[in-house]
């Protein structure tokens, strides 16, 4: 099998290839930006959305994409990523990541004309049913990230450290608590379901603005059922009738068990099973095993 | 002039050849510590204190060394850089930096054996005497950093943006403040005068454990004054009699404006420049222009 193709810096080039300067800033300062985008048989799920994300990253952090991208922009680039990668039909994912380039270190900004580097790769990819249809088990951690999460920044490792205490716990999300307050996921937004309502975080500084968020809130509201943006507190556990969880690559998943203990009835609920099946009848999508 | 000389992966190359896989966890996640060491004469300052903190990073975030090091380890690769860049005589600094090496991107960590990556610079250092000497300009911004500044990561994002914004606004550090504490600056510790006494934030989860701070204060202590550690509030501002930062390659450095308001006198106080003589004194150095 021949090495996957990936995007770096105006070339296509096989991924044992692409290597960055140890000058980048991506490297030194985790200076960046980043996206991860579904694809299916060549269509990119709410490209828009991710696009205008990544407009919005870059504003607040000051970067620019680099200047003579092809026409078409980014979405050719992650297309024919996908068709040099075979990936013009299945099922894949688009990883995309700008830095502020390569340049002698300094905290300030690198001198004007430094070219920011751009970086992406495709992957095929399974979808998650077993997570989406049996649930997953969350642990939750203390939120000690910075207070700009709503920047889609490279600047992961606390979540890279609370995935791995997730994994170390046979967890597949860990869920942060800051000041009582469940903000998201490491790689998640998190919903819980009091009442017949669903209750998530609202958008803010400690929270990513969802993609997969907001298809969920326009199906709930469109599915008639109430809706509140506020601060969900892990004081309220008992009262979770339902937890789920949702991100680009793994739509919306049950959390059965939170912290080793069973969430409402300890299986999918009844809620979350309607989202998920509005959300897969809205893409035209029938689920394998959704029950 | 030949390439400056690094050492990447086991190897001595010229920086121009040195490049990382743009999956290494440093590039995609920012997943790695740093130290900054300077060297004068082929001699490292306060190493052990370097080590020692570099240590505790890796343990905070599970990071360990790449197998196989040369015996002397770390010291002796940094002499080494120091020597093949012709920086045995006169003053410079070392860049260290250890990831968690190259892997493909999960947030948890990547297969046991995955290497890590460590890189090391070297460059000649121009000690900063005007701003020791006149002093600098600081501004206040908010601490929007993760809750782990005792770890010296490499998600440096908040501070790249906050030593911008000093830059823009012609000053040569950003102070953070964290619910109205004065924190720390964006790369130094800092330090005020109140009534004879010196004041500094306490070691803990908000700051990082300077090894200058240290010496700052053991000479402060060996000096007779009074040193207290404990949270300074920005509302305490027109007591400043006195402002400084301080790290490895500042020193001592007087504030003597703070959000474009003097500080004290507006110029070096005595105990700033008393604390700045007995630094370089203890160090054996003749500053050529400290007044």
């Amino acid at each position: 099998m021949s090495s996957a193709q990936v995007y770096l810096d105006g070339h296509f080039l096989p991924l044992t290839e692409a290597r960055v300067s140890v000058e980048d800033r991506g490297f030194l300062f985790g200076d960046g930006v980043y996206e991860v985008l579904r694809a299916s048989a060549g269509r990119l799920y709410e490209e828009e959305a991710h696009w205008r994300r990544l407009a919005s990253s870059c504003r607040e952090v000051a970067l620019t994409l680099p200047e003579g991208l092809p026409a078409g922009g980014l979405r050719a680039l992650a297309l024919e990523l996908l068709a040099r990668n075979g990936l013009g039909e299945g099922e894949a994912t688009v990883y995309l990541q700008l830095t502020r380039g390569a340049a002698p270190r300094t905290h300030h900004f690198p001198p004007p004309g430094t070219r920011p580097t751009l970086y992406l790769s495709a992957a095929a990819f399974a979808p998650p049913w077993e997570a989406r249809t049996r649930g997953v088990q969350a642990i939750t951690l203390p939120d000690v990230r910075w207070s700009r999460c709503n920047i889609k920044s490279i600047n992961l490792l606390p979540n890279t450290l609370a995935k791995q205490r997730a994994r170390e716990a046979g967890a597949a999300e860990a869920v942060f608590v800051r000041d009582g307050v469940l903000t998201e996921g490491a790689s998640t937004t998190v919903f819980a379901v009091l009442d017949g309502a669903l209750v998530t975080h609202p958008n803010g500084p400690h929270i990513l603005p969802g993609v997969t968020r907001d298809v969920v809130l326009a199906l709930a509201r469109a599915a008639g059922i109430p809706v509140h943006e506020r601060p969900l507190r892990l004081e309220e556990r008992e009262h979770f009738d339902e937890l789920f969880v949702a991100s680009t690559t793994l739509d919306l998943a049950p959390v059965v068990a939170l912290d080793g203990q069973p969430v409402g009835a300890g299986r999918p609920g009844p809620v979350t099973r309607a989202l998920q099946q509005a959300f897969y009848a809205a893409q035209g999508v029938t689920p394998p095993t959704l029950g």
